[in-house]
């Protein structure tokens, strides 16, 4: 049995090589400030990270070494989100239970001094994010470690915070409301049929299609990324994967990336990989 | 600074990814029985082994951890050659001393235990090799863990097992003759233009066509060999690469697989990335 932080890993490998994921990177597109090799590298780095989660660090920590990993041998921000999805996940899986359950239980357990190592992981990434909601300027996590004594002083654990972000975020989303799409990805990753990277490709597009993806709706607002949404259901099923491919190249040229979906993949991929019901 | 393993296990990546690599899965193609992903998931698995190297673990059971972690997830032998080359590599690299003669002092510290470990990697891989030298079946490494009594009896490490070998293979040549043709690589892929995608691809060529491939000659004999790197000489520097696809779409048709020419661009890589000499 592969270790959990190599599984987890490999969840990351697979979602970027899967193809075609319509704007984003994979085997077959780089996008023009993102090349595909800086994923794989960014994946070997997040692992150390993943093996603190699996060894039952607390999840903050273990995200921010993931993320200072990534960055430091990626040169970018390849997979924040991906990361942040599968801290949690890991941990659950190495506490015997990787279910809903057990990973709302990792995520709520979560505390103030997680809180802070996630800003701090904001210093070595630039991420893409809304505006914070009124009142909370103070809690933007663009400022990274500056918004800490904010954090602190409001007493607030990682979980709240993602809280606060859950209308705006879909990895949030998932953190608050019980992994919800994970786990279904992980479901349709073992109900798809093909190779493992047919399946996960397969998958992205009905994510894709079944909401509307928040990075989009971040960079391009919710009329595109509706429209993206509404494209994507009308090639599930169709079959045609020239279709898909046009699709693809379309939203390369128009620069929008369904980065948050691509996370979502990888959350499933992991789960589905270390459930074994999937297989390479 | 990412952790020597991480490294290493991020050269068995980009070596498959690069592409085109031609007769080699790589971004572009796979092999009718052997996937892109396999190749990512052999090298996730690889690397406890390269973690285990670069700890001072000896490199027999480093290489064995290795081989068992890459057949374990990617369900085939997809890197036992890299995996043989970068093993000594690794260590060397923990000691400091990541050179020729740094490497070759770590080939030849190899005792009996290293060689017994090296056997035993064969009963997890399926490896293509030529038959022994006359007076020598009882050391066949086909026969895996079997013919450790032989080994044990005629107390050969496993420099000298290689040396044995080094004649009919790529790999054990560079365990004995200094590990020259993977130093060059690192040389030439620093001094190569573009990504570093494409500068590997270019110095495979430059590889291949530098010397015949040693599977090749393994599976195909020598005439095959000698072809396959004329032609690749015929097409380094002209500058055409869709001649070079055509040769990799050919090449993967005669079912002609220049696999020791990747295991030398995978120690190259290691070590330019280690050296710095390139980046992501």
């Amino acid at each position: 049995m592969p270790s959990i932080a190599a599984t987890a890993e490999l969840a990351l490998l697979l979602e970027v090589a899967s193809a075609p994921t319509p704007g984003n990177v994979d085997r077959e597109r780089d996008l023009p400030d993102l090349r595909f090799e800086q994923f794989l590298a960014g994946a070997t780095g997040a692992r150390e990270g993943f093996e603190l989660a699996a060894e039952g660090e607390r999840v903050g920590r273990a995200l921010e070494r993931a993320v200072v990993g990534m960055a430091d041998v990626a040169g970018e921000n390849t997979q924040f989100g991906s990361v942040l999805l599968l801290s949690p996940l890991v941990r659950a899986a190495a506490d015997g239970d990787l279910t809903p359950g057990g990973a709302t239980a990792v995520a709520k357990e979560t505390t103030v001094a997680d809180a802070v190592d996630f800003y701090r992981a904001f210093d070595h990434a630039e991420v893409r994010v809304s505006d914070p909601p009124d009142g909370m300027d103070d809690l933007d996590v663009r400022r990274g470690s500056e918004a800490i004594p904010a954090v602190e002083e409001r007493g607030l654990t990682l979980f709240e915070i993602l809280a606060k972000g859950s209308d705006r975020d879909g990895i949030a989303r998932e953190w608050i409301g019980g992994f919800e799409r994970t786990f279904r990805a992980a479901e349709l990753l073992a109900n798809a049929r093909g190779s493992l990277s047919d399946r996960a490709a397969a998958v992205h597009l009905r994510l894709l299609a079944a909401e509307p993806d928040s990075l989009v709706e971040t960079v391009h607002g919710p009329v595109v990324a509706e429209e993206v949404s509404d494209r994507a259901a009308a090639l599930v099923g169709n079959g045609d994967p020239e279709a898909v491919r046009e699709f693809a190249v379309e939203l390369i040229d128009r620069e929008i990336n369904p980065g948050t979906t691509a996370d979502i993949l990888a959350g499933g991929l992991f789960v589905a990989l270390h459930r074994e019901v999937v297989s390479i």
